[in-house]
């Protein structure tokens, strides 16, 4: 087992990073607050874990909420149904939340224990790569609005994230590639070694080699608990962690949540960053194809949806929650590695942009 | 025009008393944040004081939204109305929210603040008496569940809190009642000398006599003030300005919200708080009549619904946000003037208040 830290002062928490982790109580005690535990999930994790983690849980009062799966369902009314669940229970404000999925799941329940009660504990179990790698670290939490992604949250922390990599194995591979644009994405910004060695390792990460994703897990949180410690309310540098997320909220949103998984627009939205920082002269050409091909090679889409001309594009990315005095701020690259935040853009290279991602072009 | 200062760090923010402060843009500019402004008021409230105030910000982008007034509708359907009319409108994450109105229009807007794109600016402009001494102050935000009064919340401090006395001319009696319940808490928990100012002017307040009531904004205000400066997040002494508060809430909850209005359940709670703190000995029979008679003055309500019996006061107590390892957590009086927070009560003198205040005996 791995652990690693994210510091935060007294909101520090740590990240356990290893095998059958799921049914370790001793290791998740000591981060439960009160008597009480909600282990909230979703229909398609609680058949596959649910009974194992209730045992892990067994010496608490343990409820379990179980929700629909999809990102088309993380809102307000089915975080609602988490409320439910609470005060029926009578659940009191020395109590613990525990979520048990992916980032949809993660999101929703950080959601509902940053208001319940004004504020709760809660501890994330992280089921995909995408949530072991990047959602479930960090303390955003939120929910979805039809007109924009995330855009009803809060920064809430949690006690603890448990990283059970056994729980990849039941993932399917759309999954996989979804949470390894969210690796990429570390390469990418601040990381050119290990894009460097992602590119060598795709295959490996595509087949679970195990090493390559206990590897690819632990420096993915490292990096993202280094940028976290850094700037924890995104007041410069976390915002870096947003590559080709201005384009990838916009396919997500436009397109209705859950049609894109959330790995599959980012993975595109990068591809879309990389091709403008490039026609911006910032990047080269050599670097835009480093990065078509290892997003081709994770098996993501390379390609927008077909209706999203520049100005579908251009309604969603105005309500972004990066746009600062009517200007959108894109995460741009300078090179693999190297990423900078730029309101300064040419909006006729921007539709170029759009125009040469899209399906039938 | 008073200025008191809340006390918070870098959190810390001016509370605003006098008279025709709506139109005074000079005062309200530098707490501004951004080129955005919604202004969130009720049906009741705008067709008052919405054009004046839309004026004092006619230098930015303004936008309004306008909801029903009651607690009723304080709940997370009527907050995405909010949600709905900020993202209608493209507004960005430096934008700031004005909160027009009582206590409800307070709490939600603060609410909305806390968790657009989580976490915007937000000002204060409390119509009410009630917000005015209190539900402005302090940071608490949030919304009703139908089991559970503010269940659902935030902690989130204005830029600054504007309290207009002249908005208090339009108050109907009722409300104003309410508001001095508040008032008369500040005296009961911790200010003796203002609680035997206010037995001695009651009937001006009720005249609304502007000196009398600036005096008892002020000195409310500072209490309140002076709580919140030292235990923001409610930890420990804060939990005192909660008297009356746990039989309150019941009373709201289990009649429908907005039946009662929450300063009459408060009052009728504070009853029961000084009942039950002279039946555990702690308080002597000549204060407890001090309460009454106050409460009566105020023309509050004396006796809770005659529907509530003990085992539905303990149904809606014991989801209370005061309760903790299954006790509930009461405030209770030594003296006029000096509260506690004991979860040490007898179950049998509790039956014995809240069946001695039923509004059938």
């Amino acid at each position: 087992m791995q652990t690693l830290n994210v510091d935060l002062g007294e909101r520090s928490y740590p990240i356990f990073i290893g095998k059958d982790l799921l049914r370790q109580t001793e290791l998740i005690e000591p981060y439960v607050i009160g008597h009480q535990v909600m282990i909230v999930s979703n229909e398609t994790i609680a058949p596959l874990y649910l009974e194992k983690v209730k045992n892990t849980f067994s010496q608490y009062e343990v409820h379990t909420c179980i929700l629909p799966d999809g990102e088309q369902y993380k809102n307000l009314e089915v975080v609602n149904q988490i409320f439910d669940a609470l005060l029926t229970n009578r659940f009191e404000r020395k109590c613990t939340l525990v979520a048990l999925g992916g980032g949809v799941i993660g999101d929703m329940t950080g959601f509902a224990a940053a208001t319940y009660q004004r504020g709760v504990a809660f501890i994330q179990i992280p089921t995909t790569l995408l949530a072991q790698v990047d959602s479930s670290v960090g303390g955003k939490t939120g929910v979805n609005h039809e007109l924009g992604k995330n855009m009803i949250g809060a920064f809430h922390q949690p006690q603890c994230v448990i990283a059970d990599t056994d729980t990849l194995d039941t993932l399917d591979d759309r999954q996989l590639s979804a949470g390894i644009a969210e690796v990429i994405k570390y390469g990418l910004i601040r990381d050119k070694e290990f894009f460097t060695w992602l590119e060598t390792n795709m295959q490996k990460l595509l087949a679970r080699d195990p090493a390559a994703l206990a590897y690819t897990i632990e420096r993915s949180c490292q990096n993202k608990a280094e940028v976290v410690a850094e700037d924890e309310k995104e007041g410069g540098v976390r915002a870096t962690l947003n590559l080709g997320h201005t384009f990838g909220h916009a396919i997500e949103a436009a397109t209705g949540y859950g049609n894109w998984l959330h790995g599959e627009a980012v993975g595109t939205g990068m591809l879309m960053a990389g091709d403008l920082s490039c026609r911006m002269s910032m990047l080269t050409e050599a670097d835009v194809h480093r990065i078509d091909n290892i997003i081709d090679a994770a098996q993501l889409p390379t390609r927008s949806p077909s209706k999203m001309d520049y100005d579908v594009f251009m309604k969603y990315m105005s309500v972004d929650k990066k746009v600062e005095a009517g200007a959108i701020r894109f995460v741009l690259l300078k090179a693999i590695g190297k990423s900078v935040i730029t309101s300064d853009y040419d909006p006729a290279l921007l539709r170029q942009t759009i125009t040469a991602h899209h399906a039938n072009t």
